[in-house]
């Protein structure tokens, strides 16, 4: 076979196990994640081999340190990733779940209904634990995987796969056997073939650096929910609590810093830059944070100051680095958060309820805060119980995405006999 | 300008309007499209007078008959478009309804808000009344729209969006001059320029055939939301009631035929077909439909039948006739219609409630009856009381399309000087 036909039999495969999907219930679900989960830990020595392969690879690739530690399976990850299956199980189906009901004047009974959205490709950089992640995931609200992980980990993607595949089909006389399949090529040609297949895939959720996103998103004809960056802001209103001013921009900027929800851009009011902006940068740099100022900020500050460039309004640092800039009220702040965000998570500190209202509905972004830090912006802080990505789309999944988040609807209508006049 | 400047341009002010709109409350909105539709109406004359150069066009391009009817804009249809605005005044605002309210144990307050999507292109064909029917949905919805029609009706678009506009300003101080915009060029490769810009487009919404629409898909590097075509099954199953079958099965085909809901497909149980098809068959023909059958049925039938094809099961025919297949139970049901049919809207007849909740599960498409012919799938039916068209994608709007269809969400949270630990 080659890789057109590879790729067309495993989605053809995992097409007809979308349909099979839909016979199954809540109980064979949760049964199945937990005999899962189980396998996983019971076969932890088979795990940490193929992973040693991996790691093996990883070193003759000569990767960085980093890299080679989120590719690294060891007995705590292996633990954690069971754990998060059986967390999965105890978590409600979101399939089924009636999201509008109306009787029609016509006899017409309607109800719009949860549905599974069917075959999702998820595409992501080299940490094995994310397999039983997405997979456990898009197994509780009845969807089909393919796992596409980064290459030196197909060793470990795919024993996880086989031993979730098995254990399900062990636990559950239904399971259906292309419900979780790895790729099982590390041709990067796969990945356009797979996502030009839009009779059988009907999503893609890629996860990893803005470039693999950007390139997925490129070449894909299937929807894609991504999102590619995190420049979030937090924005100091002349009408801010100055305690919790700093206690947001410190949390903010410094709870974790390589994280796409931490802030990276701090807006003040000129109003109350002057008496503020002082205090605020002393915390900032307290915690060792590198500023970089506008010019009214530098002004206000004085002393040795690295003039913010206009590039760093559009960069995501990821680091201890704060891009600062004195605005003109809610208008600037708002003006810039559209022009330069990513729609992803901003939050205003005021103790004005007008303003705060007025930041959240004209900021246009998947979640708005007020009077909280942005790190707040995550699956868990929402009480979605797992989170398999965070979106900054607006068709279809929008902000941090739980199991609900993995369904579409549908509309389920009865009458007895109806004909239309 | 050059036409990428010109689009880009388009887009941009498009962008612009989409943050004016976020500050209109509902009743700007609804006072704006009572004035629209007034204006419309005062301004027959004028609106018939640009029509006349358009259908002066269409003639001398020899474009045929049904394509000038749509053309025309005669008293009536001007009406119409007046009449349709007041209704989209009168319904209620989707924006800022509260879809999900959560108090977390972190003391974050979070709600789930719909918002404006932003940015919608609408492509369709030469029907300019879709002009205000789309863009008055849109304006309620807080979005802005681009409009862009068939070439030949340029001139009654562009009046159309003109009166909307200059009626908006004048009705809501806070209008935004670059709500409502008509693409002002009739070259092709405007379209593909716009939909790559996706700093500035949000969303697409073709409208037409499926050629159009295909080709809209094809090059749009922003999210499209449609559907190809209508390819809608009805089955009867062994424990279909007779009277219901034949009722149901006869207003789905023949209703309307050059509809996206009617049946194309008519699907009968292997178990009933040779009591009940001779009937159903007999009352189709009384009506004028043409039959195309598969082997099993045609033995049932006898005499001189047109033997179905396999083209016919995936084939719209939007006309009086009517592929008809024997399967096995519902499995074979369910079997032929995931893999023929266009994911629109389904129809299963029986009285038995077990098989029934079965298809609609099992069954992957926008809209799944029982009972109901399939003329139902409608927005005026299911009660949206406008609908923008019909979606068969399962990322964002799935079935009919109404006002909340044309929403996205966003999460807005609130804490009181909140840090996360």
């Amino acid at each position: 076979m080659n890789l057109t036909e590879q790729m067309t039999e495993l989605a053809r495969n995992a097409k007809a196990a979308a349909h099979q999907m839909t016979r199954l219930n809540t109980a064979d679900k949760n049964t199945s994640l937990v005999a899962m989960a189980d396998a996983i830990e019971a076969n932890a020595a088979a795990i940490r081999e193929a992973n040693a392969m991996d790691m093996e690879t990883g070193r003759s690739m000569e990767l960085p340190q980093p890299m080679l530690d989120r590719l690294l399976l060891d007995d705590s990850r292996i633990t954690g990733m069971a754990n998060g299956l059986r967390e999965v199980a105890a978590l409600p189906d979101p399939v089924g779940r009636v999201l509008d009901e109306r009787n029609r004047p016509s006899g017409l009974k309607l109800k719009k209904i949860a549905a599974p959205i069917g075959v999702v490709v998820m595409i992501y950089e080299s940490r094995p634990n994310v397999t039983a992640d997405a997979a456990g995931l898009c197994f509780k609200s009845s969807n089909v995987t393919i796992l596409r992980g980064g290459k030196e980990a197909l060793h470990s993607n795919q024993i996880i796969a086989r031993l979730m595949t098995e254990a399900g089909e062990n636990a559950c006389e239904a399971f259906p056997a292309h419900a979780i399949q790895v790729v099982p090529t590390t041709d990067r040609a796969a990945i356009p073939e797979l996502l030009s297949l839009t009779e059988f895939v009907d999503l893609c959720i890629p996860r990893g650096g803005e470039g693999l996103i950007r390139a997925v998103a490129e070449c894909s004809k299937v929807p894609v929910i991504k999102h590619y960056k995190g420049i979030c802001s937090v924005y100091l209103d002349a009408a801010a609590d100055a305690d919790k001013a700093i206690a947001i921009t410190v949390n903010s900027k410094t709870h974790r810093t390589g994280v796409c929800n931490a802030m990276e851009t701090l807006l003040i009011d000129k109003a109350i830059a002057p008496a503020l902006l002082p205090q605020v940068a002393e915390a900032l740099r307290a915690k060792g944070v590198e500023l970089r100022v506008d010019k009214t900020g530098a002004g206000i500050l004085g002393g040795d100051i690295t003039a913010a460039t206009s590039a760093d309004w559009d960069t995501e640092f990821l680091d201890l680095i704060c891009a600062v800039r004195v605005v003109d009220g809610i208008d600037g702040a708002i003006a810039h958060i559209n022009a330069h965000g990513s729609g992803h998570t901003d939050s205003i500190v005021t103790e004005n309820v007008t303003t705060a209202r007025r930041f959240q509905q004209e900021v246009d972004s998947s979640t708005v805060f007020w009077n909280a830090s942005t790190r707040f912006s995550d699956g868990g802080e929402f009480g979605m119980g797992a989170e398999i990505g965070i979106s900054t789309d607006k068709i279809g999944a929008r902000g941090p995405m739980g199991l609900e988040e993995l369904t579409t609807y549908k509309w389920i209508g009865e009458g007895n006999g109806l004909t239309r006049d």
